[in-house]
């Protein structure tokens, strides 16, 4: 289903491109970057997605005439040529991402975007909105997977996700990040990702009995039943039930695949219950516990010894509860002077970290002999790329006495290109390709960097280049702007 | 543009749609009721909205034969006699709701579905998702809007929602809830929302001066035009350059409208610009600021004489980041036996605020003489419904002592019938009307309902046939299932 999103964006976008037209500034090229300042969580790493989406909107991206009358009564009174232009308009400028699954960092671009500063002004909300979202859900649901890396990880979170898209993106950002199956349908259908679900406490309450409810669930559903054991009373109604049901299904030769605990306390809950389960001979029945989890309760409950094998985590993943947003922003770099040159240009801040790095700019990951990622490093494309055996100085320009010379390094190009000229020459990747890929960039990473709690900073280098630019911009921004 | 949404809910809705179809119980006629227990931000009401939403839902939903396809290769193997009753699945039930924009409170129905067990089964999710994310951030417009009740509020947002969907549907919430404009061309264009918009930091940076880059912008778009003034400095660089536009729109016979503050300190930097505008001569010109408001730094920068007109609020708003679910539930409240005859049902829990309140409801606003409301009055259908002169019990069912008898007042009936027999009966209001139903809805209700912080709490009372019959059901479960 094709979405028309050419208005999902932000109004002032719509009037800087118009007052660029007007301007006869708005063929100039530019460069802009997306990129977050703050990981989200404490953690030491976000996880990128959004790339899919993003692709497919700057694909689709057409003006209806419905939106050319919309734009016509509003009070700007753009003119007539203007939104003429706006129906003929499509993307025809270059975009390099991250892949999808990539471990990312403050600072380094991870969307950069080249085209006229007509184009890609209109792109930046809709790209914002979808890098953002989905980074932030694939990194929560990374750092779950962390505390609970050998047990099934079930994404539940639809009723509680903020709408729709947040639901089905949000459950394919889950599966990026290490979970094995979600229960939206959609989600499902679109991406390719399992889904798994068992009931609610409506099943049983429609019948006359729990015992009478599970038979009737086991019996039209044998292989891989699990019944929700707290409608009534876990440890004296619910489980006594199932494990009723489970010796009748062993009658017909069936297993049952688990019970799910939904309330209360399921550290005891679930211990009593294994017990329950292992006395009656049901050690094959697993346990799958939901109910407001999120990697702090999960690390807790593992520590106090719950027999848990599956999780069902909605609410806390799906809306990345403790910190609802990643606060990524979208920068002018460069942009083409009147007589031709691309000239890098600098957002300045009474906030010494929102102060943008102006020019284009590639990411390095450099890699050690030991095969594990040392630094990131960001340098021009008009400089030297790193190569084996080429010295580069990773450097931190917050710290910069914080600096190590190397040599001897791989040197992975992070940006790969997307759309050239408004073809996409990237072919987006199957989603278990993603999936994989994730899990690769985790064993890239030290330990310490992937800790939950005050983890190492991982660096990300500016090439001398990168940050004497900086410097220069700065300087020449408070004379110009101050004096 | 159409969504095909039928698979946009939980797998376990599916599999219990299918248990009941093998069970021959599909065609039981059940009652569901979506509530929420807990009023989110410690609010003391909730703002109702997702209904539009939920009406279009129900009116397009469809299974596709892709669905019906995606679904026959799950691991269930459904029957193929299931999957055709799916094709031709259309919801023929009843939907009763509040209006949108109804001020509602913790354990009281705010959409009630009645239908064969299957077919609300099936809309629970997609209920849920929307209701839950759209009553949620209405409800922080409005808590907002209570702390700036004569400013202009302008929602922000978009790059910082969790994904498309809930920017529009959050900034359409948002206006219902009180503020004045979004920036979402999208959702403008859908609900016809004004839209506003300034210009970003990438304009000035793609000139060569700051002074240039406004004097451009102005003679663009003259008429309302707002500048951007902390891209280098706020006090040294932007409103001395703002000030000039003015100036020169001034000579031109035009008026700037404002200047918009997007860092540093707001209240200072509100101060300052406030006097240098008025010393140019410039008291007309407004103020706009942005940067991660909500009602809290709203309320303390208006203590601290912040010289502020309007307010710029995203990412706080549009994720109601203190607090990004609301945690609303859909339980089964009646059930038809295998007789015909409707059964009240319950869910039992530990935690006894998570015990349901049995049987199908009605909501009545009880209004005193005085035009203010007393409580809400929780009532069944098969009981006569409150009505002045006619004595009725005000009565807490988790305080029981607390109660009080009322004779003079007026009952206002709160659910509206939506879908009849899968027939929608309920014409949509118009956004206008919305808003101002939620304005008048307000009025109803004394300021210490409505502040912000430790709000007084509105009682939702229980008749007493529908306690007496949870008391009933309580009693009955603890016999039957743990004996």
């Amino acid at each position: 289903m094709r979405r028309e999103l050419a208005l999902h964006t932000d109004k002032y976008q719509i009037n800087m491109m118009y007052a660029h037209w007007v301007n006869g500034t708005h063929k100039r090229k530019a460069v802009f970057e997306a990129y977050f300042r703050k990981l989200p969580f404490g953690n030491g790493f976000a996880v990128f997605a959004g790339l899919e989406r993003i692709a497919q909107y700057i694909r689709d991206l057409r003006f209806t005439e419905d939106d050319i009358r919309y734009l016509s009564e509003q009070e700007e009174n753009y003119a007539p040529a203007f939104l003429e232009e706006l129906l003929q308009f499509h993307f025809k400028g270059n975009i390099h991402a991250m892949k999808e699954g990539a471990l990312v960092f403050p600072d380094e671009p991870l969307v950069r975007v080249e085209g006229t500063i007509m184009e890609a002004q209109l792109v930046e909300t809709a790209i914002l909105n979808f890098m953002n979202y989905q980074t932030l859900i694939a990194t929560k649901a990374s750092r779950i997977k962390q505390v609970a890396p050998n047990d099934i990880l079930l994404e539940f979170g639809t009723r509680r996700a903020q709408e729709a898209d947040a639901a089905v993106w949000g459950a394919r950002a889950a599966y990026i990040g290490g979970f094995h199956a979600t229960s939206n349908m959609l989600a499902g259908r679109m991406f390719g990702i399992p889904t798994k679900g068992t009931h609610a406490h409506s099943w049983v309450q429609s019948f006359s009995s729990e015992q009478e409810a599970f038979d009737a669930y086991a019996k039209v559903l044998p292989d891989g039943v699990t019944l929700l054991v707290d409608t009534f009373d876990t440890l004296r109604s619910g489980v006594p039930h199932a494990i009723n049901t489970a010796k009748k299904l062993e009658a017909a030769g069936k297993k049952m695949n688990a019970i799910r605990l939904d309330s209360g306390d399921l550290a005891y809950l679930s211990i009593q219950a294994r017990k329950m389960l292992d006395e009656a001979g049901l050690d094959y029945v697993k346990i799958v516990a939901s109910n407001d989890l999120d990697e702090n309760t999960i690390m807790d409950l593992k520590l106090q010894g719950a027999a848990i094998d599956t999780w069902g985590v909605g609410t806390q993943l799906i809306t990345a509860a403790d910190q609802p947003s990643l606060g990524g922003v979208y920068k002018l770099v460069e942009i083409e002077s009147a007589t031709g040159e691309m000239i890098p240009t600098i957002k300045i801040s009474s906030n010494p970290e929102k102060v943008s790095t102006p020019g284009k700019k590639d990411v390095f990951r450099i890699v050690g002999t030991n095969g594990k990622a040392m630094a990131d490093y960001i340098s021009s494309p008009d400089e030297a790329a790193p190569r084996n055996g080429a010295r580069i100085k990773l450097f931190n320009p917050l710290h910069p006495y914080l600096r190590k010379n190397v040599d001897k390094y791989e040197a992975l190009p992070m940006l790969e290109p997307i759309f050239v000229n408004g073809f996409q020459v990237y072919s987006l990747p199957p989603l278990e390709e993603i999936r994989r890929y994730h899990e690769q960039q985790l064993d890239l990473f030290w330990p310490e960097y992937l800790r939950k709690l005050n983890p190492e900073v991982y660096r990300v280098s500016l090439s001398e280049q990168v940050w004497n630019r900086k410097q220069q911009l700065i300087a020449e921004h408070m004379q110009l702007d101050l004096e």
